[in-house]
């Protein structure tokens, strides 16, 4: 987003007096909750016009905030995933784990959570404590504390099991902008590892897809690979987990708050053959798919090597790989090089490609 | 709470290998999310014991840390209340205030905000229109910002229209320990006002019922008052919003806590007459019933007359009185004399009083 001054008046919302913009819609879609198009659009017609203030920013992960001598990050996410439990983690895992990305994803080392849990009449208590271990074990794994919390329970049929909010409070402590708008004509884009496994793990237990293989969620934490790259100097510009939407969405929403050119090579994103039939059986296109344990790392070309040499070292980046880089030229546009060698223009998804992925 | 190493493993929970502890019923119950006995036997046999950390304390509104060279207070809530609007306010701005008043209660400067949205697919815009719309103007009035949110989208039938979740951050500006275990015998006990209403205004747009009057929640922002208490140097030992389950649990909970005995004169208690009739109509204790604008506040009996001439000369608080004392003797015991100059104990509520009221 642009941080320029918002405060000169929009046109009315309907009969309330309060300066918000106008929907292209009457009613919530599925779709407005896909973090595509339309989730973009209704950040910008209802939310923007109406919390203005420059800390919101919504194409970053959360925000940053000077609270007396410190820098913060703060962030939240609600989890509304179906099924509750999938292959590779489940909506407690989720919630955890999401969070704590969101806070890397602003450059903070995550240390704090709050949970609030919103619970259906008639949840079986067995499937609460499932989750809440789950949860235990993903905080403790990574290091951070929940520290407080809420529970709210809603009639039957007035929910889906559970739903689970969880905000988090982190430090920073360097003295880099971590932004899209920080990306420069030159610097290499990373990625952290495979793409596509959280969705398609969803969607194949959701449609009864049997494969040989299991697809094993990629759901997991990324903290530690990115508090190293910032402790070893690595001059981050951007860092972006690559949740609903997928890498293109990301990418393109990076690219027009830089309003630069991200040039990308698609034989260099690695994608699991599972992940790629499912996706085929499906009509998916992997690039747009969810992941839960992914980002992509933008850094100065001189500075590759070494980042890379720093992500390989943590399981969750194994596989990490420069897929693209940043170019001068036409404003905020994504484009692929593809298996065949010709080019194409990545849109952002419109709509919902996956509802209730996380 | 008591801050005792619980680092001891629990009896297993059933199949999973995480320490957590029995719960008394299979399946969730409304009441598990009433403020009453329920929710505090779910925190503190499923929550507790797997979040297990000293900052964890369900005896408080929010966690109070210390990151970098601050001390901060995090909190968070989930809002499902029913109806979504309701005289005096509505979910939006039950949220904002909520989680302003919890911050507040832990001796902080409210901040900054999140909020996340769970929408119900077929939402009519024009509502979550009114809602950004209150959340906006109950944001601005108390001087807090809303720095990053979240929206998810649900399948109709799945929800119940909306649902939002606010956490908060506020920065703690004095040396102050505010907590129940800071009571002292001897402490008077401060109320802000009338009780109530917030639940009886909900309970009467539900029921239908029609008074001459109609009863205006109390919803507001308590955060002037307190800030004033504590610049103006008032040894405050403890705060709490009387929330779900009203005054008489959270007085209950305070004195457990502490370990000392809460008197209280009934008499001294103000209730406005038409939430007197709506509360014997239906069979109500307005001890019990939920407010989202009150609180208590313990203060050495020396202060009382400065603390009570600062409370006063807020809005939210003009018709704050004593109405009661802290006395040494029988552990974690709430007595009242009643009109007829008799004295009862006080339990905290078991079960679910009013559902989903907020």
């Amino acid at each position: 987003m642009n941080r320029e001054d918002r405060s000169e008046e929009r046109p009315l919302g309907p009969s309330f007096g309060c300066p918000v913009g106008r929907a292209d819609h009457a009613q919530i879609l599925l779709g407005h909750g896909g973090g595509g198009l339309l989730t973009h659009r209704l950040l910008e017609q209802v939310f923007r016009p109406a919390f203005t203030n420059p800390l919101l920013d919504a194409r970053h992960d959360g925000a940053v905030l000077t609270v007396g001598s410190e820098r913060l990050a703060f962030t939240t996410d609600s989890y509304v995933v179906r099924p509750l439990f999938f292959p590779g983690g489940d909506i407690g895992t989720l919630a955890v784990n999401g969070t704590i990305n969101d806070l890397t994803m602003c450059g903070a080392r995550p240390l704090f959570l709050s949970v609030a849990f919103i619970l259906e009449e008639g949840l079986p208590i067995e499937i609460l404590y499932r989750v809440v271990a789950s949860m235990r074990q993903a905080a403790q794994s990574a290091g951070v504390q929940i520290v407080t919390g809420d529970t709210k329970v809603v009639d039957r049929g007035k929910g889906d099991g559970l739903y689970i909010n969880t905000a988090g409070v982190g430090l920073i402590m360097h003295g880099l902008t971590i932004a899209p708008t920080a990306i420069r004509p030159g610097d290499a884009v990373l990625l952290s590892g495979d793409i596509g496994r959280h969705g398609m793990a969803i969607m194949a237990v959701r449609e009864g897809l049997e494969f040989e293989t299991t697809i094993i969620s990629d759901c997991a934490a990324v903290a530690e690979p990115v508090q190293e790259l910032l402790t070893a100097g690595i001059e981050v510009h951007c860092l972006r987990d690559l949740t609903r939407g997928g890498l293109a969405t990301a990418l393109v929403e990076i690219a027009e708050a830089a309003r630069l050119h991200i040039h990308l090579e698609e034989t260099a994103i690695p994608i699991q053959e599972e992940v790629r039939g499912a996706c085929e059986i499906l009509g998916l296109d992997p690039l747009y798919v969810a992941n839960e344990g992914r980002f992509v790392c933008f850094v100065p070309l001189a500075q590759k090597e070494a980042a890379l040499d720093i992500l390989r070292q943590y399981p969750v980046a194994t596989d990490a790989h420069q897929i693209g880089e940043v170019r001068e030229g036409t404003e905020g546009l994504v484009t692929i090089k593809g298996t065949l060698g010709t080019s194409r223009v990545l849109d952002m998804l419109s709509g919902e490609q996956l509802p209730r992925i996380c």
